[in-house]
């Protein structure tokens, strides 16, 4: 696992002391290459791209990523775009969670609860991508922590889809999932932006999308 | 889209009369095969499958599949087998969901809140699988909709990792997700069961699994 560095950036901007880490911003994801010379390109992706400011570990089935929210992002954009520039058709499974650190509770410092985050903007990369894109909101049952929560965990997902919807990249709704079209840069920047916003009232919010590029049916 | 037939097995048995199509039962997912042959191993896989019971769609993204929790089960279980016996390193992101039907909204029949299933049930394969996975409980805050809601989302997910760990495919729990090994039919099982438990009191509740199979990892 390589370190997290003492970076102030990595800091929340919430006036509260408390690292993306410590707060469980990150992700997990899982790179495929459609291509029998998949261990050279995706360990190549993996190992040439920056990863300051994060602590990451890979085993056999996915990539584990921690850090602020926009290094995270970057970091996605950047392995992503280095296995695509092989040319091999590739899919990416990823999930992102916010607000739930530990491995079996979402315990939190004393004081802390909902934080939000920056925006993330991310540079074009030139490289179409097609997503499936899902995001759960995780309420609890019983009064609302904050009076800022959402009364039930639909209305932020609609927002979200909205919001997709002005930045261009929604190109429909399928069963369990929206479907997102443009550069791999926007892809992303409207998946992390949605869980980041809809992270300033729920605590505990993870969004799963599932990347298709270099697809052989996207060159009919 | 093949059509779903009218065999009463995808009634839910739940005495009420509503399909499991209607409640939303299903499952979207994608195959990696890590191959430059991947797409007659994949077409291949999808097409000599039983897909009785079912009505499935497939693009460039993912296949969605819908049907009784038994049939979208055994489905998965054998495309993923005749993807995994071409030799070829495959991964596969599965998202099952229950009980949101459409594609914008959560709508059920008038009358219809959460409904249970029978557990499903899953012949062995012979092939290993390893797993990341992640079961989303989706609480709406305010008053519990019924005595049975859970109180908070995390508790049903504790209660799913003990029970994965008295089946003996849990091996550990990582950031965001619980690791699985064990066979593809008993991993499956697992996963499948803590979403239809989760159900009888939750009305939308999602779960997604990343497979790992045939990876040059396990070899070693």
């Amino acid at each position: 696992m390589t370190s997290l560095t003492d970076d102030p950036a990595t800091v929340l901007a919430s006036g509260i002391d408390i690292t993306p880490e410590q707060y469980g911003v990150g992700a997990r994801f899982t790179l495929s290459a459609y291509d029998s010379d998949y261990v050279r390109i995706i360990l190549g992706a993996l190992g040439g791209v920056d990863a300051s400011g994060l602590a990451t570990e890979t085993n056999d089935i996915s990539t584990f990523v921690t850090g602020s929210e926009q290094r995270v992002a970057q970091y996605l954009r950047d392995v992503i775009a280095a296995t695509a520039a092989s040319g091999a058709h590739v899919s990416v499974a990823i999930l992102l969670s916010r607000g739930c650190p530990g491995e079996l509770q979402c315990a939190l410092p004393a004081g802390v609860s909902a934080l939000g985050a920056a925006p993330v903007t991310l540079a074009s990369t030139g490289i179409r991508a097609s997503a499936h894109w899902s995001l759960y909101p995780l309420l609890d049952a019983g009064a609302p922590s904050g009076s800022a929560t959402p009364a039930d965990h639909m209305t932020p997902i609609y927002s979200a889809i909205e919001q997709a919807k002005v930045e261009g990249v929604y190109s429909g709704s399928d069963h369990f999932a929206t479907r997102l079209d443009g550069d791999l840069a926007s892809v992303l920047e409207t998946v992390a932006n949605a869980w980041i916003a809809v992270g300033a009232t729920v605590q505990h919010v993870a969004t799963h999308v599932t990347l298709s590029i270099n697809s052989p049916s996207h060159s009919g």
